[in-house]
């Protein structure tokens, strides 16, 4: 019974170059009947290759304000002049189905998320070391300085939030880091402050069973 | 790096009747390189067939109170006339060594461990539901009402302290029961609460790179 529960919420964050995008898709691909990644809706123009309703979904400003108006987004925020920001009606849809829901989202929205719904559940995704990260974010090599930098600066930024988070979880290999998310998740279904309902009533049986 | 923690105190308590001996066993046999359980000193006689340092430290009620005097123990407490406690040292050398270190004792024990060690992981093991703990309880129909009331008392005591716990740990099938133990302390040694040092040495890290 206790399997039956609502879904989880969960967020990942992580440093630009951890991986966490991989390591999502390749969850959503291995567990497919457990988990589904919630789609942000966003007001930027769609990339060559990118198509609404996969990787966004693309709104106009107009649009996307009216989401706002009808509270109908669990977070938003603007960057650069554009909005980016997490429909609701998807991730209630999923939870009250019992799958876990995954939102992709970087530490700003995290926390407004963890805010309003305190039961989510944060993971922030890191690359085995600082050496490592420096690595992916200095790239091959064909970067200027300039974006190397800023790049670095937003890493240090980054670091400073992962207090917020419940679990750190390391992504030296892609197979483990899958699994180890998984079994986070999964671990969570067994925390005695989400099984508050079994325990109250499987203590009314007892005593029930003890009276007779 | 994050994987050569200090090992993690966990305390395992549950209904009598729910099988947590049974998994620990399991547990020990599977992944002995990973976990070492604790062994508990008594002044209570050994029954037949329990040898001294398998089931239990036998000690004499001099030698545990000299235990006491020495603070060589992390709890001890008396249940009908013996004393029952955990030695330290072995549970010290073991986190220290990197391994988990599980200890088997029922909730009093285990609220005083914890508030001596903040740290420590608390798992609760539970039959799937009352009326199955109530079946167990209950036994081969060769049992006493006496006997069969007074374990029901006891199940509903011991219900009342679950809150306390970490985690509800279900055994209705003992395989996926040890492997649920194991993937819920093994994730915990990802917490970014265990983390805090390597997390602020990465931090150091970047912000070097980031003044280069």
């Amino acid at each position: 019974m206790i399997r039956k529960n609502r879904g989880i919420l969960t967020v990942v964050s992580g440093f630009s170059g951890s991986g966490k995008g991989t390591i999502m898709k390749e969850l959503m691909k291995k567990y497919s009947e457990r988990y589904a990644l919630s789609i942000s809706a966003t007001t930027r123009a769609p990339r060559p290759g990118e198509c609404d309703g996969v990787e966004y979904f693309f709104r106009t400003r107009e649009e996307f304000e009216r989401m706002i108006a009808e509270d109908a987004l669990i977070e938003y925020a603007q960057f650069v002049g554009n909005y980016y920001g997490t429909p609701r009606t998807y991730v209630e849809e999923q939870l009250n189905a019992g799958k876990d829901v995954i939102l992709e989202i970087e530490i700003q929205g995290a926390l407004k998320v963890k805010k309003k719904f305190p039961d989510t559940l944060l993971l922030f995704v890191s690359p085995p070391s600082a050496g490592e990260l420096k690595n992916r974010l200095v790239g091959r090599g064909t970067e200027t300085m300039e974006v190397i930098d800023s790049r670095l600066a937003r890493a240090v930024e980054e670091a400073e939030g992962i207090e917020e988070y419940d679990y750190l979880v390391i992504n030296d290999d892609l197979e483990e880091c899958v699994e180890e998310v998984n079994h986070i998740i999964r671990n969570e279904h067994y925390r005695v402050s989400r099984n508050r309902e079994v325990i109250e009533r499987m203590r009314k049986e007892l005593r029930d069973f003890s009276k007779k």
